[in-house]
């Protein structure tokens, strides 16, 4: 079996390159996805469709067009990491959590010590929780080889 | 049809008391559900199971025990009121929005402009962005009425 | 077993009224459900949220808001009748058609002759296509009743 | 990952063509599926069973043998373009949008801008509006694309 | 909990009734719901909606309207009671049996040996066969009490 | 695309083969799948797990066995053809047609026309009622090609 | 909310007792279900359907009409309680734990510390694990008030 | 079609590699899928994340990350075979039964004699109960077969 593995949140650090090159030093059967990661991309992705004057629907069209790419890439992984990281808010990582919860599609935290506890409920329904990219390949590893 | 709405997230304003009352004040036909609002009760929701000396085993504990009673209640109800505040990370908050946006249930989300950016994935899946709890007990009373 | 109806389309005509009198006379296992119907205060069902310079953003926040109860209803109901008149595009009403046809949820169309062919998809789904209120009435007694 | 994108709505047009010559010429992961698009052909798709004297019936039979092609179409699909053009009722365009938003199946509207209040219901479920091909292209690209 | 019980199958004898009259002498917490069972109103049950001159047409009208009834009840039904008896063709009780089979609603055959062989497969995914109403009861007494 | 299509029901005529030689012969991107034809086979599907003495549980255990394939292959199907010869009771056949239309699986009767009465529920749920082994080919090019 | 609460396992001890005393002694709103708790009743339960020689086929029948009763009731709670004890293989509780982990039901383990290791698979999918009757009505306590 | 087995339960004898031997000598269309078999590995599969002091965390721990495994090779598999030896608790196989029996994922037993009265209800929710590798071997030649 081939496994698609989702690389949910965080876009400002390498550690989606990290998991990469991990899984590919080791020759996983694992194919990787994620969301557009060029933040002002993301930021733009619907302006092709007109521009507008009010940021939140900006946002709000922009949103839903990354939607139609992450919603389908996250229903047919077959497991999904999400990363916290020192910055921004990052809501859309917890979304994307709760999203993959209520599937019923395993996920493996991936954030430091200090967050343990505003992200209880997160990691409470995660598969595991990670603290660097390399446990995350070590346990892609484990679950997918042998 | 009487509506069951659950509130999700902020626990240190009145902004639920507003929007029960607010309902109430209209004979709304609705029933409002919500996690244990008790902070340091919701902490320590399972150590009655034992006590532990990790905090993340502490945390995980307590979660699992509070998930118990909040995905029942958010899978049973209509509607979801997701609100964001102004401290913390909040981020089980948008865990349950995008558990809700998984499930197709329609939420709402009750939030101040400074958050359009950081909820543009959270926005994109609601059914509207409210600003006050009046605005949101103004949404019930449309929705359910008539 | 009481049954649960919803009346989706057209709202410039009494036939809501016409099937609910024609239940109340047989005294139906019957309760209607319905979109809110008052074409002005559906319009502005997302006014309250803020104003919108764009028609577009004015008619999907009402848009949205007025979703909330319709697909709500929709997925509670065990039938609708979904008419269509002489009048306006109604395509909401066969969007309604297509997303009950989607859940499963049966479904009677309700439309003169000269519609069979622009209907012939979503009559194909449905469970009847009838002419006139009073046929949806003795359909719903035979259905609900013995 | 490979794009299976499904193309409803109006036959009488170009815009299929302006679409899949657009994703051809970016070479686009997407593969295209639409129904039987020659009018007649699909009218008389029933007919090899045996000739019907009502219209009624012989448009009842061949939008069943139309639905087996298209439901299954819709349901393997990743995303819908759904066209609304200045011609005709166009119900079935509506009830596919319908049908994609009960399945959770992200859609796309194509149309002018005089359809904006009509078709509110509709782009209220939709993911994006365009207005023009080269705008789904421009879409089809982002998402599937990096 | 009270339990619904669908009566499926023969339509000629009085299963039925010795079904239910155990039921109540024992006073269970059960309520029975059932097609229509007149054969005459079940064949009509389309009549209403106009006059059809092709045998095929007028059985398809009557039958569509029968199932909204049908497959309403047999979706909301705890247990289903499958009767095959030793007249007419009976392939609308085999039919229920592999509704509910797909539904993973439990269903009790209720038949003679003679029919063993035939049933083969009806019966590999039923809960049990019997082989009087009497049986029948005691099952349920047996389920739904204690 | 290449479309999966059962073939229930019949084991005793060459329905069988004159639909799959047609399909080749119009060279159609369509794959048949089948329960095990061989009667006498399938009857023993259960024996290599031990003797029975009675001809109940000889039949319950080949039918388990045999349904492991059959409930597959059904699920895993994109069309059904359910025929009905004129021998047997052939209430497998209907059996799995209702699991067909539970599962929204799309499915053509194949049957003359003296059973119209008697499977007008089977065929009440079907796409399309065919009377011979060619007019089924004709739907499968249709629906298939273009 | 009232809440359901399924308790599976052991029948040989006082456990559901005090689980149902503890709640009742706080008045909880709460309705417990559970198989039939006879052990010689559950082992003849399909005994009224007719002898067996064979005592796989005796088990077999038996166990399916407890089927009808466990698998409804399972789907119908809330909340399940699995208790494994000191004694016999106790399967079933762990098929229990099973069936609730795939319907994502959340469920309670309660037994000793000596079955960690062997019970880990069903701990790693329980929400709890409890060692008493008393820290189970502790939770539900908390679970379902407030 | 090519047919994925998983293969569950005991790990300490070569009943695994009689099936997949058995198949392979019949040239049979299937991949097996399995657990990570290796007991120590699979006791130690969660420490790559950090050690732990309490029995019960470890556990935990490594079996959720097998979950991830199991879960997924369950719910991608056609079948299952779930195994019980003579040593052990085995509440994992029985776990799995449970867990394949509410995704209605057809599932053999093997098992010998003894075993019957304690599997009666993971037996009951079975297509088939096998008491050797090679009887296996034989329902998935003829299950996959012509």
């Amino acid at each position: 079996m081939n496994w698609t593995v989702y690389l949910s949140g965080e876009i400002h650090t390498g550690w989606r390159q990290r998991v990469i090159q991990g899984a590919e030093s080791y020759n996983l059967p694992v194919t990787f996805t994620s969301a557009v990661t060029d933040h002002a991309a993301s930021d733009a992705a619907g302006d092709v469709l007109g521009g507008e004057n009010e940021n939140f629907w900006r946002d709000h069209k922009s949103s839903k067009v990354n939607a139609i790419r992450t919603k389908t890439l996250i229903e047919n992984c077959d497991i999904a990491i999400v990363r916290f990281g020192d910055q921004y808010k990052q809501w859309n990582a917890a979304f994307d959590a709760g999203f993959c919860a209520a599937l019923g599609k395993p996920y493996i935290t991936l954030h430091d010590e200090e967050f343990i506890h505003p992200l209880k409920e997160v990691d409470a329904s995660a598969m595991a929780w990670s603290r660097s990219p390399e446990q995350v390949v070590e346990i892609l590893k484990y679950v997918t080889s042998a």
